[in-house]
C-alpha cells in the first residue's frame, strides 16, 4: 500500500465529504416504519431545489446513471417512437444505444467528438417533423467523455420555435449540482442523475427527475418495466415508502448531501466549480496543451479532457500517474482512447485539492518526456485562485 | 429520540455486523484503477461458494432482489414465452405479476397463504407439456411473507422425472446465506439474492447466480434489457470491471460478508439459524399460538409469521411493540395483513438478542389484552437454546 | 467469532450511542485554529448543565477516572493534609490508596461492603475537628463494586451542622449522568468523572468538575502536578485551547453526549435508570436472589451486584456467561470476587436491551445448576416495565 | 464551511490512514473479559519493533506526551534529583520546567533555537560530574518548535565515555515512527511518543518506553505517582489487563499503525519521511528563505520551521492560509512567534499530498506581498520527488 491519501481526480465517483460519509454511517433500519417517512418525504420534496423544479417527481432507485436512463425511456415510451439525439462522446453514444436494444426509431446525429449538442441540426429536424413523429429529444448536458458542456435552454428554444411536443430528456449525470441546472425554466421532461458526481456520495443511487407530463406518459407508455416503474414508486414514495428495500444508506447521505450543497448554496456550488476549473485551464494553456472540447463554450467545468501531444500515449500518462504517483485520473475512452487524459474536478473539490493533480500530471509529463516545464501549470492555476479567491482584492491593504 | 438500540427484528434488512459496517466504510475509488480487480476478481469467485455453484457467474448489480428478478427474466426469455410459477405470498406475488408486465404467457398456480411450492402439480404441469413450452419454473425458495420455505430439490425432481428442459429460476433473497442451498446440486439456472439478508448488509445489490446455460441463453433472449444485461456485464466482469460505475462500497462489504459467513461455516451458519428458529417456534408454542406456515415441513428458519387469535389485530402487535418498546416488527401484507405479525430471526443473529423480540411481544400483548403468560415464551426459547447449546451436555459436570 | 452483537452489560464502558459513535469519526484536526473554539467554548459551558453547577470549570483531560482522583487531589492539598474518607468497595479502597501514596493524612473509615458512605461517622469527625485539620471529605457516590449509592446531601449537610470548611470530594464517576447529582446544591467542590458511564463514551477523558473555591486551592495545594495542573488548563481554557494536544474526537463525542441526554432531558434520564434498574432488582428477587447493596436506600440505579448462593462461585457465573451466551457482566473485585457477580444498566439503555442480561444470566445460572426457574426474572422485569411504562395506563382501552 | 478537504500540515495531530480511522471504530468492549488480552499482548510485544527494543516494557496511558513525560519523571527520580538537559525550544523548555515543578534539582543548558542537543557540553558535564549526582540527562530528539533533529546516540556516547550512570531519558513524541530511533543501540532508558504524529491516530495515549533498568528504578524514585505509575501498570499488562479502563478504541487503533508501519517497512517509513522533508527544503530554497534549524545536521524530517523575512509577521501567514486557503500550518510558539511558520510532513503523506501545503504557502505569501515567484517550490518539490521516486531512473527507457 502507497503511503498517503491516494489522489482521486476521475471524474466520478467524487470525493466523499466528511459529514456525507457519516452520515451513511447508519445501523439497519425499518423501511417500513411509521418514522421512515420523516426521512424520505422532505428528502423528495428538497431534492427538487437542486433540479430547479417545482413539480413533478424525483425517482431515487437502487441502481446507477444507466438505469435512469433505462427508467426513463421504459417509463414515456413504446416500441417503435421516434426519438431524437446525438452522439459526441461515450456516454451520449450510450443512451442512444439503449434506445436501439430497447426498440426505439432512433435519430442519433454524430458529432465530431469535442463538440456538442448541434442545436442547429436539432432545430431543422423538429422543424422538419410536421407529423411529430419525434416523442423524444435527448441531450446529454455534460459528456463525461470528452469535457463538453452542452446548451439545454438552446436546445427547449429550438422545440418551442418548432411548437414541437417531444418530450426532453436530459443526461444530467456529471452536471447536476456543479453546473447550472434549470428543469422548469429550460422545460425539461426528465433529467438522469446518480449519487456519485456532484452529489458527492458513492455509486448507488439512479436519481430520475421527471416532470408531470413526463409522468403522464406513462399509462401511453408501452416498453415493458416493473424495476424501474414510475407508477409503482409514485404510489408508495407518496407516504414516503418505496416498492421494494430502498438503499437507506444512500438515502440518508442524499439528505446530508443536499443540507450541505444548500449551505454553501447552490449558485456558490457553480460558481466553485467554474472557478476550480479555470484554474485547470489555465495549467493547461500553460502547459501548451489543448482541451478536446474545441471551443471555450463547451469547456465543462466538471471534468477536462486534455489532449497530450501527437507522439504520445494519453493511456500512460494515467497509467504512469497512477503507479509513480497515486493519482487517478480519467483515461481516455473508445474515439479519444490514448488521445485525452481527463482530470476530474467536481464535487468535493478545492483550490488546494487540485494542485495534486496539477502537479502530479506536469511530473508524470516530465517524467514521460513532454516539453513541459516544471511548476508552470501549478504556477497559472496559483495565479488564477489569488485573483479569484473570496476577498482577494483586500488582501494587500490588509497585509 | 428513544434510549438504547432500536431492536429489529424484520425479515431484512437485518442487523449490520461490525466487521460489515466497517469494510464498506471506504472512501471513494477509482473503479477503473488496475488495482480495482484484486477486489473484484476473487469476489466473483468466492461468492459462487455461497450459492454452492462451480460454474457460471453471479452478477452484482446496483440494485435490489426486484432487479435480480428482472435481471432474471429479461436475460434468459423472450416475449410470450411460458412460465410456470405459484402464488403462495405476496413476494411469488410480485414475481409472477413481474412476468406478466414483461409479456410472458404466465401459469401461475394459486396455493393457500401458509404452504409452500405445490411440487405435485408442479410435475403433473410438466409431464403435461410434451411440446416443452414452459421456458422457466419460478419457485420461490422462502416466502418472506408467510416464513414459508420451499423444496426447490423436489422441484428439480419433477423436471427431471418429466424430462423437462425448462429453466428452474429461484428466488433466494431470503434463503441465500441463511438456509441451504445447492445450485449445481439442484440444477438452478438462476438464483436472485440481494445483500440485505443473509448477507448481512444494507440494501443495494442485486445478486443474480445464474448458470452457463441461462448465461447461454441470452443469445436468444428478446426482452429488451441493457442495465440489467448479462452479456454487457459479463464483457467487462472478465477482467474485473463493470459497463456502469458499480456500488464500490457494497462490494467491499460483499467481501467482508463472505470471509465472515465462510469464517463461521456455512454449514454453521444455516445450523444457527436453525437453532434460532426453533427457540422462536417453542416460544410461539409456549403463547399458545401457531404459525401461518401450516407444516413444519414449511418452518421457515429465516422468519415466523406469527397468526394473532381471532378477534386481535396483528397490526397492532407491530405498531405498539414499535411505539411502546423500540421493537420492529414484520406486519402482514396483503392478503395476511392484520392476520399474522412476522419476527425476522435472520442474519448476524444470537440467541440473547433474539430474547429481545420475544419478550418485546410478551410485553405487547399483553398489553394488548391477549392471555399471554409473562416470561412463557421467553421461558421455551431459553430451554431450547440451553440444551442446543455448543458444548451444553457437558456444562453440569464442569459446573 | 461468535455470531451476532456481544451483550455488554458491564458497568462501564457502556454502549455507544450511534450518534456519539459518528460524532467522534472526524478526521484529523488542527487544535490551534481559530475555529477550535467554537467546539471547545460552548462544551467547557454546557457540561456545567450535567453536574448541575453555574460557576468553577469543568477540566477535560485525556485520561480516565484514575487520574481525574489524582488531579483532584493533586490540585487542592499538599502533601501531609488531613483527608477523611470511607472504604466499602474497591473504587472507594482505590481512591484511599491514592492519597496514601501521594502522602496525605488519611482518615479512611471502614465500612461493611454492600453500605454506603457511614455520614454519622463522617459527623463525628467533623464535628471532633475543632481545629480544622480535616482538608478535604472524600466520598464515592456510586461504588461500582458493590453496587451502593450515597448520599452526598447529607455529608453536605454533616459538614455544614459542624460548620466545618473541609472541602468536599466526589467520586463520580458512575453516578453522573445516570444518577442525580447537584454541584451546586450539595456544596460539591470537586466531582471527578469519566466518559466511558453516564457519558455513553469510549474511555479517554478524565473529568473533573471543580467549584471556584477548589480552583482558589490551587495557589496553596503543594503537591506536585503539571499534566493535571488545574492552572495549565485554566490559562488555556478560557479561550478554548489547551496546554497539551486535546483529544479531539473524545470532544466531539462529549459534545453529542451532552445534546443526547439534554434532548431526552437530564430527569428523564435519571428516571430511565432507576426504572430499568427497578426491573433488575425485580428479577433479582424473583430469582430468590439478594443484592450486595444491604437496603434499599443505597441500591445504585446503574450497576447491580447480585450475591451467588452459598456454595457457587459467581465467577463461573461470568465466565459462563461469557463464552457460553456471549455476554458480559461485571465480575466481583477484592472482598467479593466469587460472591457477586455484576450486571451494569447504565448508559444507553432500554428495556429491551436489559432482557438479554436477564435472559442470558437465568440460562447461566440454570446451565451451572443454580435453582432458579427459567424465565421468572424476565417475566418479573416484563411485568415492571409494562406497568411503568409511558403511557401504560391508557393502553388497554386503546387496544 | 468551506468546501473540500481541509489542508492539515500541521505538527501534529497528523493526517489518519483510513485503516486506522476504521480500526478504531470499534463498539464498547469488556476490558477485563478472557478475550481481551489476545490484543493487548501482542500490542505491547510488536510495539518494541518500532522502538527498536527487546527488552523492557511500553507503557500506554490514556494521556499525551505531556502525561508520558511525567510518567517518565515520576518513575525513575526522587525529589532533588538531579537532572541534566538542554533548552533549545517550547517542547524542550516544557519538559525542563516539568522537572522544575516536580521539585527535580535541574540543571538546564540555554542554547540557541534552532540549534539541537549541545553534546560536547552535556560531555563536559558528565565528566565533571564525579559523584555522579546527575541521575536523567533529558534528550529532546525532535523539537517541534523549530524543526531541529538532535543526535541521541552522540549523548550515549558522552555517558560511556564519562562513564557515567544517568539514565538516558528522549523526547520522541515528534520523531518515533518517523525519524530513526534506536532504544538498544542508543541505551535509551526513556523514550517518551504519543499516538498522534509517526502513529497517524488522533491524540490520547502516552507511549512510554522503559529499559529494564528504568523500571527497576521505580522501587527507589520517591515522586508521588499513581495515574502514571509503571508497577500498578505492569502488574497486570503482564497479563493483558490494565489497573484502570483503558482507551480501548486507540489500542485498536495502535495495531493497526504498527501494522501499517511494518508493511511499509520502518526503514521505507524513515526513507519517504526524508524525501518528502527533502522536497520541502527545496522549496525553501527556492523561495529564497531559511529554516529556523541553522544546520543541515538539524534539518528535521518531519517538520519544517521556516523564517519570514525581516519585516513580515508569521503569524500572518499562518492566519492567512488557513482563512483564504483552508490550510493548516504551524505558528511560531514562544521566542520564535511571528518568526517562523511551520510545514508539518510527517505521518501519512505522500509527494502530492505536501504540494498542497507548497501551493498554499506560495500563494499565501503572494498575497501577503512577499518576493517570492508563483510556483518555483512547487516546482523545485517536484523535481525533487521526480528524481527521487522509486524506479525514476528506468522511466523515460520505458515511455
Amino acid at each position: 500500500m502507497r503511503a498517503g491519501y491516494h489522489a482521486l481526480f476521475i471524474p466520478g465517483p467524487t470525493n466523499l465529504p466528511e459529514r456525507l460519509r457519516t452520515a451513511m454511517f447508519v445501523p439497519s433500519e425499518d423501511q417500513r416504519s411509521p418514522d421512515f417517512p420523516k426521512l424520505t418525504v422532505p428528502l423528495f420534496n428538497d431534492i427538487k431545489r437542486i433540479f430547479k423544479m417545482s413539480s413533478g417527481h424525483v425517482f431515487l432507485y437502487p441502481g446507477s446513471g444507466t438505469g435512469g436512463w433505462e427508467a426513463a425511456l421504459t417509463n414515456t415510451l413504446s416500441p417503435g417512437d421516434k426519438v431524437l439525439t446525438s452522439v459526441f462522446g461515450q456516454f451520449s453514444h450510450l443512451w442512444a444505444d439503449m434506445c436501439r436494444r430497447h426498440g426505439l426509431n432512433l435519430d442519433a446525429i454524430e458529432v465530431p467528438w469535442g463538440e456538442g449538442v448541434p442545436v442547429e441540426t436539432y432545430a431543422e429536424r423538429l422543424a422538419a417533423d410536421k407529423n411529430h413523429e419525434i416523442k423524444a429529444v435527448l441531450v446529454c448536458h455534460n459528456e463525461t467523455a470528452t469535457g463538453v458542456t452542452s446548451d439545454v435552454a438552446a436546445v427547449r428554444k429550438a422545440l418551442d420555435a418548432a411548437g414541437h411536443p417531444a418530450m426532453l430528456m436530459v443526461d444530467g449525470v456529471s452536471s447536476i449540482a456543479s453546473i447550472d441546472f434549470r428543469m422548469d425554466e429550460w422545460g425539461v421532461d426528465i433529467c438522469v442523475s446518480g449519487t456519485q458526481k456532484g452529489f458527492m456520495l458513492p455509486t448507488g443511487l439512479s436519481i430520475v427527475a421527471a416532470s408531470d407530463r413526463a409522468i403522464g406518459e406513462t399509462t401511453r407508455a408501452k416498453l415493458p418495466r416493473t424495476y424501474f416503474s414510475f407508477e409503482d414508486m409514485l404510489k408508495l414514495n407518496k407516504d414516503g415508502y418505496f416498492p421494494y428495500t430502498p438503499a437507506t444508506p444512500l438515502l440518508h447521505g442524499l439528505r446530508a448531501s443536499i443540507d450541505l450543497l444548500e449551505e454553501e448554496g447552490l449558485e456558490n456550488v457553480f460558481a466553485r466549480h467554474h472557478r476550480i476549473a479555470e484554474g485547470v485551464r489555465k495549467a493547461v494553456d500553460a502547459w501548451g496543451l489543448k482541451l478536446c472540447a474545441r471551443e471555450p463554450k463547451w469547456h465543462s467545468d466538471t471534468v477536462s479532457a486534455i489532449l497530450v501531444p501527437e507522439g504520445f500515449d494519453a493511456g500512460k500518462v494515467v497509467s504512469h500517474a497512477y503507479h509513480r504517483y497515486g493519482l487517478s485520473l480519467g483515461a481516455g475512452l473508445s474515439k479519444v482512447a490514448g488521445k485525452v487524459f481527463r482530470i476530474g474536478h467536481l464535487g468535493w473539490m478545492n483550490e488546494l485539492m487540485i494542485m495534486q493533480a496539477l502537479a502530479g500530471v506536469e511530473m508524470t509529463m516530465r517524467d514521460l518526456g513532454m516539453q513541459v516545464e516544471a511548476g508552470v501549470g501549478v504556477a497559472a492555476a496559483e495565479e488564477h485562485y489569488r485573483r479569484s479567491a473570496a476577498g482577494a482584492s483586500s488582501t494587500r491593504a490588509a497585509a
